[in-house]
């Protein structure tokens, strides 16, 4: 009947799902909303999907309810969401950022690697990790020279009973001297202060890096407002990432945050578990350090940091308690 | 120290604030995390801003920790997220959808519109609100001819002691016969189906529109995947919205829903009040429809709709009653 052509702006068609089959009173109390939404998701085909979205809805409501959310407060909350997500790119996961603060990506941590054993804890990984990180030889540098102080570091990889495990692969990066990321400099050629290191027959892996430093995560988006409106610190504790993977056992995401570290007990991302604090030595060896490969010698920091995996059956008898708590 | 450039990718500086003088343990453990960033947002400098966040952080580690979320469900959340903000245009909000469809709009809107006395309730505002409608004349057309069938709308407009308001400004605006708004269209060159009128010495007000139709909400954008996995179809039920402004009154969004249309219990975004379904009368009397200004004559639908006001005493005397159980 229109006279107008059809509608580019936005797709606007029926999914042609039936309306539910339910005598719903109309929702002229809140409480009256909240209970309807419940019924309708009841119905969803999935049961895990029913089980989080009637978790979601009965504690977002409470959440509206209960503080008293302003029409005011509402929209701000829709626009701050809004520009999180158009502040994201390729580069930049302002959600991830706004999920580590909220304590949320640290929460999913320990919720999904719970402590077993002996075995090496977990740690947040964070938006800089890359999918570009070259292959080290056993002792080489993943820093170019003058990206920061020397630093040392090697170790073995061991399972939970002490075997030693050959072959793992050991992505590692960290910030240089400046507290940046190599993805954070707008003229990034080729990876740098990251890299992959694999251990040898005897579990043992080392390799020459610099000394990280403590940094602000982005303060300039929505994240760096929420932060700013809590009177909250953006300052990161200086630390050193771990990714590890050996065939026949569970991937490990950690991190290692050298103790007397600024910010170290009020990390704004929650990431610090106090057996991941770890001591770096001072070799002041200026043949030492020449012979570990430093070119400048002089001096050099040194950790030494054994990294204990569970195998595939120590992981999955995890999960099957896990998965027991969850439909 | 860095060789490189100064970085520009992102800028990432510390915000200058302070750490917090609290003495917390190190966040080994799901609960300590949550009771950590409590403690951190107590110090928020707004009373207002720390209730607020201390319930967001407890319902949304709540919902995380009872719901036992897994590292996948979180990485498809923040990628959620991230389409909906990336689906917002000038013309489009996801994220009001979002809201709109898990209840949370209407919700906002229950809290801060409950209903006062014998005054017309309120309903969600929706997405398809415009600034730019034009002034229409008492009887004349908000909708150009070709629309839609053709509905007479009149009515009073009313203060709670039954006194007329001269002066109304009433913006209205509905979907055409095809379920769009003018917006919808790429071609739009003028507002359609949407205009101001005002209320005369009486409190009568009147326009020519067309019958709303049941239209599906935007399915092509990350909500709509959210509705097909929970099961639920898209369709609003047919409806006519109203802004009305009066000086001394509180200014009023609401909507009409005519009995027995489509989906009218079932409505996605829970807009539908008891009060606010209406019936709209058949005249089949040509004489009449021609009278009335309707160039084809034949047949039309008849509203009569009385749109009654709080006045700012009793606007602020419900205020002050939330305002009480805010802090």
């Amino acid at each position: 009947m229109s006279s107008s052509t059809a509608p580019a702006a936005q797709v606007a068609v029926s999914n042609g799902i039936a309306a539910p089959d339910l005598d719903l009173p109309f929702p002229d109390r809140p409480e009256i909303i909240t209970e309807n939404l419940l019924k309708i998701v009841d119905l969803a085909p999935n049961p895990r999907t029913r089980l989080i979205f009637k978790n979601l809805v009965t504690k977002l409501h409470e959440f509206v309810s209960e503080s008293n959310i302003t029409t005011e407060e509402w929209m701000y909350t829709i626009d701050f969401l809004t520009r999180t997500g158009k502040t994201c790119t390729p580069i930049r996961q302002e959600f991830i950022l706004l999920s580590d603060v909220l304590g949320v990506s640290a929460l999913v941590d320990a919720l999904n690697n719970q402590p077993i054993g002996n075995a090496t804890e977990s740690s947040v990984l964070g938006p800089f990790f890359t999918e570009d990180a070259l292959d080290i030889a056993h002792g080489d540098s993943i820093a170019s020279e003058g990206k920061g102080d020397y630093m040392f570091v090697e170790g073995r990889v061991l399972s939970t009973d002490g075997t030693p495990i050959a072959g793992a692969a050991i992505e590692t990066w960290e910030t240089d001297a400046n507290g940046f990321y190599d993805t954070q400099y707008a003229d990034r050629s080729a990876p740098d202060c990251r890299g992959r290191v694999h251990s040898g027959p005897d579990g043992r892996y080392a390799y020459r890096a610099v000394v990280p430093v403590a940094y602000p995560i982005p303060g300039d988006g929505p994240v760096g407002e929420l932060l700013e409106a809590l009177g909250r610190h953006n300052n990161r504790p200086s630390h050193l990432h771990f990714k590890i993977d050996a065939p026949g056992y569970k991937s490990l995401t950690t991190a290692v945050y050298p103790e007397g570290s600024d910010f170290i007990s009020s990390d704004p991302v929650f990431g610090v578990k106090k057996s991941l604090v770890v001591t770096l030595e001072d070799v002041d060896d200026n043949e030492e350090a020449r012979k570990r490969g430093f070119p400048q010698g002089k001096k050099f920091k040194h950790l030494n940091f054994d990294i204990v995996l569970v195998n595939e059956a120590e992981a999955k008898a995890a999960l099957a308690q896990r998965v027991r708590k969850q439909v």
